[in-house]
């Protein structure tokens, strides 16, 4: 949730999260073995069974859109521009709605994804191609039906997809559970330990210098005070060291590159403008102002990059597709070429795993049925919550939603890239023109994209999950509960934090303070323009944002025409864009630790990829939860003692005077 | 320089200067080899005879009491109090007369500890008992004529004192000359240089933020603004962390324990009582007031305790001398029992170094002479640069000087504790009554004290270094050559680096600024209290005064009686006194280097020793380099860009709207 609000940049926190769930699950087994009542091991099947329910828990705080829709929904975003900010296009945060809401988007997700596995196991792996017409046609009648969807399977056991993360995933819980695994575990959670209680206790330290606006670490100009104006300084976060320590260099580099073309050479040239291409006189968080300018360009890089890879893994999906189809289609011939990959035969390992993955059936009238119930409630309700998203939208976006949620699910397998936030622009934009400005079609747009990204973000998490469940061993039912279960927890207890948050810092989502959730803004900004079209943009902002998309587009080809080799150092354009609206001191963060990490690995490369994730979460975890107790003082109106306070010479001297005189 | 500005604990650094010289010399050699010109190898001799100049240099800094006497004459420290402030008792430092005066005062130090060699060499070790009378019959003349001293050889060949730390830099610059100490030596060079690098930009990074009074680090108020208020904070000095890491943890656990008392307990409690005690309009720095109690009771601390270890040394010395004459006399009579270490043949080593080390003979015309040459001009010239400083008082001190500087490299060589400040002190206070209070006694007794503990601390360093050489085969005319050189240079970088500060830093001597200076505070209330008696000071101060006193010599006494293995539990005085005048926040530092290097030697002991004293040393130097170009800055008017501020919550919204209003 804090990742969500300050920078929107959310690393995978798998590895933390595994480790730290087998290390709580370990001490509280060892502890009931000892007093008796436990006799069976901690198995890695029970693991991954733990860790669905944390990610599908935590994934709630990113498909929930805290950062994003929901927030961009809000009084506070809206007034950021003169237009749209009426009643009908604003609806702030209420621990009521957004529990509901959440409710209902995210149990649909779930239900998509049960596979068909009483129908597909007939003709699974062993007697796949005797019955190849049957499983087509049952195929068709899935997409088409777009009830319910047989991916899970399909992608799992037939096309073998990788699912980077769920793969590293299941490795790394099937390595606890060897003696050198379980011992390198303790450690690792040893220093992710000693990190996260640094981290929790510098947030605290920092804290009492926080008296005050611009008070504290937060605005400690390190590189003096005009690069500090332009956004430029070290603000001290243990949490983005630590993302730049998760992140590959290249997105770190290409963050920080991102923030010099902006808040280093972009903004100020633009900034000489005022009074020219845009009023000086509007306020300096206003859409028509500078703001604008920052807003609408990462929107356009952001768009541009979307684009590009949406049309990239939708053919890479769509030929992977056909081309596995053609592939079952020839196998019903004998094959003489026993080296295909596609025809050999699968080892002991894959065979025991698919057993056990199609042992453990769901049902598939309960996943229909519950799909069916979910979608009517939906329809139903969220109306209600949303008055000007009608509910016709939620029907089509129900009926489109299963092949989006497939191709994501796919997509994600192939290249570890989840789109859901792409389909959910894809949503702002539709719904938002459709519903139109009259009728709020920009809270229209908002409300439509967290329907769709909950379906099509949970299908692409709950694949990588099952993945794991696979290569672990797990019970498909098991974890389908758990998912479940902690779905459930997810929906309520996000809403919670978030809306702790949102009481605790009123000042949120103002660019400049210590929580900007910048993808709020963007998101509006978004829906405003699906809304609207180009007019509220500020002069020559459409020409730039043109530029920037196709330069985005452009970029993104290049790194797929150069090959991997020289890809590695051309920037990532997505990430560029993230510290156009924010700034650029987060970029100087991940960069310290992206620099931190690479030292590390030059000194000692096994030690630094053993332990560097450890380090990184714990810096990560230990600041974010400084965050809940700080909110809570926030509350309770307890004011830090100190300001520390920066000052130029010239400031000072005044101040300086004015305090002894006074 | 800056340590004895900034507090004036000056930790050993022979092993730092030891490790740098090597180095350069090392890396200068090899250049030269390769460049052919070059031809013998850099032997330990050599490196020896180096570090004795380096020694002989940096020596001068402390002797020459840039942090004690000779600032205690200026007007700054003059105008703390309301008495002794007229023209007779004050001195301003200037270049000239500090060089003039150094150049004076060092060299008779030099003089007096050239050994009567070629008399002594006749009945040295070998045929040392045929001589016994004649031997005898010198030595009493030569104390008699207390011109020349011949403690030196005595103290290192016949009496075999261990001299502590010119053994341990003899036994690293051996290790140095050996393959694996090379190249151990070249790892802790590296390690040096890292840390030296960090310190420098780090203090050049403070810099930045200090705009103004009040502004940066320094003042970071770490624990809070009450216990900032009370000087407890951490105010990230690279250098006393380093203090700390070279100190024992017995020392650093004593000035913390010393700061908690006094800053903590006893001036808030003695601050309640102004306008009852004390007047409550005096100027904070006045004397009178509570100033007053945090000078004299430190100085009756370290009285106590220099009067403890003086009276403890100078009796260790006679018992040790009396026994070895009585051993001497002995050893006439044939001795049965082999086992006294006495008597025990010399090794091959000891053989070896005895022969060496009398070889190479300083004729004894040439020792007398430049003790009488140099003794006639200080007589003549002294009294013009101190007018109230007779010729008398310099001839009585050049009389009393040898038999003092005797005792001190006597006990220096038993204890490794050089006493020289407090002989300087017995001269504040005997010179300065004589003079009497009318006839600029605080002049007199501050001057006093620069001439006797120059040739004291001289006395006692140079044997440190004779032993050094004697360990190390190095010619002792060579390392008196060298000592010479050295000393030279001291006498004008010293007084230069100091004038640079004084020009630099006008604010310096004051409690509470960057450079407090305190032991010139220390030594003008010696001088204050020996012309002037007790009458000056504060309600209360005597009684205070007195109770320390004696709780110094109780817990000196303690210490010797409880036994080596509680002794290291019980604090030591002298180092408790030291936070006393200047505040707790260089106690902090300390200690934070302590618990540093207790961590890290709990991890890996090994390595803590072998590279603990280079990363202290590092930081040490790396922060005093700093100060140089800082100084230069400030030299340059050019002011720090930026202030950072610590302001409490009411102050800082009264500030705000200071600012935002204007």
């Amino acid at each position: 949730m804090k990742l969500n609000l300050t920078t929107g940049i959310i690393p995978s926190l798998n590895v933390s999260a595994g480790l730290l769930g087998f290390f709580f699950v370990k001490t509280w087994t060892k502890f009931l073995e000892k007093t008796g009542w436990l006799k069976q091991p901690f198995t890695r099947q029970e693991n991954t069974v733990i860790q669905t329910c944390v990610v599908a828990s935590s994934g709630i705080a990113f498909s929930g859109g805290f950062g994003s829709y929901i927030f961009g929904m809000s009084q506070t975003i809206a007034n950021q521009s003169t237009s749209f900010n009426d009643a009908m296009n604003v609806k702030n945060p209420q621990l009521g709605w957004m529990i509901g809401f959440l409710f209902v988007v995210s149990f649909i997700g779930l239900f998509s994804v049960v596979p068909l596995r009483k129908v597909i196991s007939i003709q699974s792996t062993h007697s796949f191609t005797s019955n190849f017409k049957l499983f087509i046609l049952l195929r068709i009648i899935c997409f088409f039906m777009l009830m319910v969807s047989v991916w899970i399977q399909i992608m799992i056991i037939d096309f073998k997809l990788t699912y980077p993360s769920g793969t590293a995933t299941a490795y790394l819980i099937n390595s606890f559970h060897t003696p050198e695994g379980a011992k390198l575990a303790k450690k690792q959670v040893r220093t992710l330990g000693k990190f996260f209680s640094f981290s929790f206790l510098w947030g605290f330290f920092q804290w009492f210098y926080t008296s005050g606006n611009n008070c504290g670490f937060d605005y400690f100009p390190t590189f003096g005070l005009q690069a500090f104006n332009n956004s430029f300084y070290f603000d001290f976060s243990a949490t983005y060291v630590g993302v730049g320590m998760i992140c590959p260099h290249l997105i770190n580099v290409s963050v920080l590159l991102g923030s010099i073309i902006s808040w280093g050479i972009m903004w100020p040239l633009i900034g000489n403008k005022a009074g020219v291409w845009y009023s000086a006189s509007l306020p300096p968080s206003s859409l028509n102002g500078l703001q604008g300018y920052r807003v609408f360009i990462s929107i356009a890089m952001i768009l541009g990059d979307g684009l590009y890879n949406f049309t990239k893994v939708i053919s890479q999906t769509l030929i992977s597709l056909s081309q596995e189809i053609r592939d079952k289609r020839n196998s019903v011939l004998p094959v003489a070429d026993g080296n295909s990959p596609a025809t050999s035969p699968p080892s002991y390992d894959d065979e025991r795993r698919t057993k056990l993955f199609l042992k453990d059936q769901i049902p598939i009238w309960f996943a229909l049925g519950g799909y069916v119930t979910i979608a009517i409630i939906s329809i139903i309700t969220v109306p209600h919550i949303f008055p000007p998203l009608k509910w016709y939208y939620i029907l089509v976006i129900y009926i489109v939603a299963p092949i989006l949620a497939f191709c994501n699910a796919y997509g994600c397998g192939l290249t570890d890239w989840s789109l859901a936030s792409t389909y959910g622009k894809l949503a702002i934009f539709t719904i938002g023109a459709w519903a139109g400005a009259s009728n709020g079609g920009v809270l229209a747009g908002l409300a439509a994209c967290g329907v769709m990204m909950n379906i099509v973000s949970t299908a692409s998490d709950l694949s990588q999950d099952f993945k794991t469940g696979y290569l672990t061993l797990a019970s498909p039912r098991s974890m389908f509960i758990s998912q479940f279960i902690g779905t459930a927890m997810g929906c309520v207890i996000s809403p919670c934090v978030f809306y702790i948050f949102y009481k605790a810092f009123p000042d949120m989502g103002r660019q400049g303070t210590q929580y900007p959730a910048p993808y709020a803004a963007v998101y509006r900004g978004m829906a405003m323009l699906g809304v609207e079209g180009f007019s509220a943009l500020p002069n020559h902002c459409l020409e730039l944002c043109y530029g920037f998309f196709f330069a985005s587009i452009l970029i993104n080809g290049i790194r797929d025409g150069v090959g991997k080799k020289w890809a590695q150092y051309i920037p990532i354009p997505m990430a560029m864009a993230i510290p156009f609206y924010i700034g650029s001191y987060f970029t100087i963060d991940m960069f310290v630790g992206s620099v931190i990490l690479f030292v590390w690995q030059k000194i000692n490369r096994a030690k630094a990829d053993a332990f560097g994730p450890a380090v990184a979460s714990g810096l990560i975890c230990g600041d974010g939860i400084w965050t809940l107790p700080s909110a809570v003082l926030a509350l309770a109106k307890v004011t830090p003692p100190i300001c520390m306070k920066f000052l130029d010479s010239a400031t000072n001297a005044r101040v300086d005077a004015f305090i002894s005189g006074s």
